[in-house]
């Protein structure tokens, strides 16, 4: 069957096995062109190819439920299910979300891209249908580098006593993002290489029925293993055991490397576009390097990312035993550094701005209360980070400096983020978190080492009438807001907080002797955020004050230059509504 | 020998076996006498007797590093180490906290006070002697009902891997706060039932060793299972069968009732003050059994606290199906919650303030990404609520309120909490979240079941110049403030805002034809929360806006009166800021 002619499960479940084995080929073809073209989570997408045929084959979706995992290893079932031309046609491949979206296609339950909650989500429909009498088949599909996140234990242990129809595919790559990590992993291999027969079993110790399947890139095994479990009337593990990045040798040869890419030549496999640039993930990697070397108390945490902090497979090696990878589970990256820190040792957690939300109560409970001073990393916090829904980063700042003892800096370039960097590494004194621009920004200016002076902002002019107070990422806007405004004869004056986490009361004292309006930027959600505690502070004062920042709301793919027009966060808006606001002040 | 006798765990030793039997019977009948005379946590206290005195007869606390998970078992811990006063000395038994406190002692290690963080800081604790060439035992003491917790899971997985010293030691008394839930807990009880010998074993799927102590209140048989490990070169996990209760017979029989009390009487083990008045749980818990008896996909969310929503084992019996208890697993039952509603149920999860902190990322991912329809009861979110460090309930409004989204209420007496109440649970549009006051006030009011109107707050009394916005539990103390302005001749107009989660800006921007001041009160920090948005609305309008809350801190063990002065929220204090600010406005 030609891939033009599926639009929708139903017209391949006619097929023979042969012929769905032979779609299955044409599907890998047309996602390795994409993925070739466009970019996108290439290894996950690759390996469950013949396991999405063989779901769709078997059962019959929408009826019955299908929730992927993370889902940017949903791309096979977008093709199955409606959406081929996002995959067929280079002028519709954006048509299509990286992630399972309700908003195009029924066959998509949830919008998800945190790792670790689909069997707690079906177990929810798996519930719901047995309150309402149903009986439909609910699957969970999970990735092994899913399960280390406790969310995934908390669903199977709640799913296991459902007493009812529940079905769990665990995609066994051998593989998280980069290698496995944990105990429980340690079970899987063992699982695999007795062919499942192993004495040990994670999923029967929690009460599941349990399933092998050796050959999961093969459609014959798999609907075969999907068949008798249909219509099962109580909870069973599937393991299936795939190869991450199968059919393209590149990505099964380097499985890390082709978890997610930017277009590649598809005959090579090298990338089209090579930037070597250092980015914060290198500029990290090899400051935190050269401190390990010298400090055998430094290490160095990750939650299953550690590309996000540069952390090669080189760098892994180079640090040793200092270098920690507890898996995607963000809640024991925190608690763990705080324990180290405890301890005596000098731990760095780097983490992406969306995942860090997934440890709130950890930075609270567990670092804040008994100030252990450990240090996260905060990346792709920004409105210019990555822009799904899933994984925005605008919520950080409310989320880290709303929670008493957090010392949350933000610096403004190279040059600052070392020092700082540094300082939060050698001082014992308070948790501290940094928030890293998407851009590097290179001064060329020294910043003294030391930050214990809490909340001291540095004002870097001094004008009059206004001040602008512009955050981390956003200083270089700040900065040509003054500039726009100098040229409109408005001298102001230009802050560098250095500080999300509180407030310079003194300066902004003073400040009110010859300033009439103070404006604040930000590039998070202005609800909780930096600006509105400025203005707080001026609200029974003479002092206007004009926070900019993002709305509370959840955007999707957005542009960052339509995004930052919406917000009116350019140089120009800022600039005019100033004069607009000074003007009206003159007037009153 | 005597308690009195007891300064630290060196005092015992050297005694032999019946005479650490005999100190532990000592050790208990002090312990009830205390807790039966100021209240505390009983059960888990009473179960862990014997188990904490073998831990300091084998173990040298401090060098070797004990963490007690959540902490209210280490009574007994307090007790022997240094602290026998607080427990035999009415005059001194508000010396200790009820959890462990590194401010008290250098043996307790961490303040704890939420569930399933010990293996995860232990980790830590271990990790650190490693890099350091330490040879310390690490050992952490986890109840099953801690075990239910994603972060133990992600403990253990990590731990299983540290290839050196750690020791966890499982406290299974087969109760979680009420009964257990979950698969793991069939583990648990077949590995009771076969001396440990069961064919599934959780801990060793992780990769732990693993030894079982049938007689977990037996001195003897701790003390040479712990000997037996201690000095250990690898990750092991001793389980322990201990009775929760133990040595009191009402607290054996009625082990949920019996995990935390107030005073009671020691020779029937009735509790001494009884008020019989409805709280907020009974009044919950009474409405949603009416509104589950009618209609069938209803379904009622505990993590494991059912005391706290009214759920008593009656209710629950009378719920059926439509109960669930996911065990201490916060993240399990949002996105349960989410996938309910998505399946076409509506669920309603009722949980601490405190503890809601733990499902950020599923607030935000699972359920507002998704605009599932789930409603969550926030309880003891208010400044008189559990007023222990770890348990304040301080936070939930800037938790919850500036995630997009959220719908988040706050009543301000009985017959508004069941208008909105029923609202939330009629209605599919949005998830709603509901803080609950502590004290119930009854005003007879009738109030409109509708609230699909966002963010519409409700004047109740329309005067001038200054407005007071109360919300939630608050609401009483601004009606004061402005009954006192009142009786200094100033017309204060009073608003109920109904809503933390947005402005009423129809409102706002009308007020301000003759208002020149808003006050806004609400009982959590005020970084981040209610009234930071109504400063930043009037930024650079004429508007004076005064912000009353609490303080970005972790307070402990507060009297209620003395923040309120501290924080300036009594109405007196307010009322009298209110005529100063006034009077400034009037002279400039």
């Amino acid at each position: 069957m030609e891939l033009t002619d599926i639009h929708s499960p139903k017209d391949i479940k006619g097929l023979a096995i042969p012929e769905l084995a032979d779609l299955a080929e044409k599907l890998r073809g047309a996602l390795l062109r994409k993925l070739s073209a466009h970019g996108g989570h290439i290894g996950p997408n690759l390996g469950m190819v013949e396991a999405t045929v063989a779901l769709h084959y078997v059962f019959d979706a929408p009826e019955d439920k299908i929730v992927f995992d993370v889902s940017h290893q949903s791309y096979v079932h977008k093709m199955l299910t409606g959406r081929i031309e996002a995959f067929i046609d280079p002028a519709h491949y954006d048509d299509v979300t990286g992630y399972t979206c309700p908003a195009e296609s029924p066959y998509d339950l949830f919008e998800i891209g945190h790792t670790s909650t689909s069997v707690s989500l079906a177990g929810g429909l798996a519930k719901a249908r047995d309150l309402k009498g149903g009986n439909e088949n609910v699957i969970a599909v999970i990735g092994d580098g899913s399960l280390s996140g406790g969310e995934a234990f908390e669903g199977l242990d709640y799913a296991a006593e459902l007493g009812s129809n529940f079905i769990v595919v665990v995609n066994d790559n051998d593989m998280s993002i980069a290698e496995n990590h944990g105990g429980l992993y340690d079970d899987l291999r063992r699982l695999r290489e007795t062919d499942g027969k192993s004495e040990t079993n994670y999923f029967k110790s929690l009460g599941f029925e349990y399933r092998y399947v050796p050959y999961g890139n093969d459609v014959k095994s798999l609907v075969d293993a999907f068949e008798t479990v249909k219509g099962i009337d109580h909870p069973v593990v599937v393991h299936i055991a795939t190869q991450k990045g199968k059919g393209f040798a590149p990505a099964e040869a380097h499985r890390e490397q082709y978890h997610f890419g930017a277009p590649f030549d598809i005959s090579t496999g090298n990338p089209l576009n090579i930037d070597e640039t250092p980015d914060y993930a290198d500029i990290t990697a090899e400051r935190l390097l050269e401190m390990a070397r010298n400090d055998k108390d430094v290490a160095v945490i990750t939650a299953g990312t550690p590309g996000v902090i540069g952390f090669t497979p080189d760098r892994r090696k180079a640090m040793g035993a200092q270098f920690i990878d507890v898996g995607i589970a963000e809640q024991q990256a925190v608690a763990l550094a705080s324990g180290l820190a405890k301890g005596g040792a000098k731990p760095f957690f780097g983490v992406v701005s969306s995942f860090i939300q997934r440890a709130y109560d950890q930075l609270s409970q567990d670092v804040a209360i008994n100030n252990t001073p450990i240090v996260v990393g905060v990346f792709y916090g920004s409105m210019f980070g990555m822009n799904d829904v899933t994984h925005l980063g605008w919520f950080d700042i409310a989320l880290i400096s709303n929670i008493p003892g957090w010392v949350y800096l933000a610096p403004t370039c190279k040059e600052e983020y070392l020092a700082m960097l540094d300082w939060a590494m050698a001082q014992t004194s308070h948790p501290v978190a940094i928030r890293l621009p998407m851009k590097v920004v290179v001064t060329g200016r020294n910043y003294a080492s030391d930050y214990s002076a809490l909340d001291k902002y540095s004002v870097e002019r001094r004008g009059k009438d206004v001040a602008i107070i512009a955050a981390g990422s956003m200083y270089q806007t700040g900065e040509a807001a003054a500039d726009a405004l100098a040229a409109n004869g408005i001298d102001a004056t230009l802050i560098n907080p250095c500080y999300l986490s509180g407030l310079d009361e003194a300066l902004l004292t003073e400040l009110e002797a010859d300033h009439r309006l103070v404006v604040t930027i930000e590039d998070g959600v202005l609800d909780g955020g930096f600006g509105e505690k400025i203005a707080r502070f001026y609200g029974t004062s003479g002092m206007a004050v004009k926070c900019y920042g993002l709305k509370k709301e959840f955007a999707d793919r957005y542009s960052y230059a339509e995004l930052a027009q919406a917000c009116r966060l350019t140089p120009a808006q800022i600039s005019s509504d100033v004069i607009d606001i000074l003007g009206r002040k003159t007037k009153a």
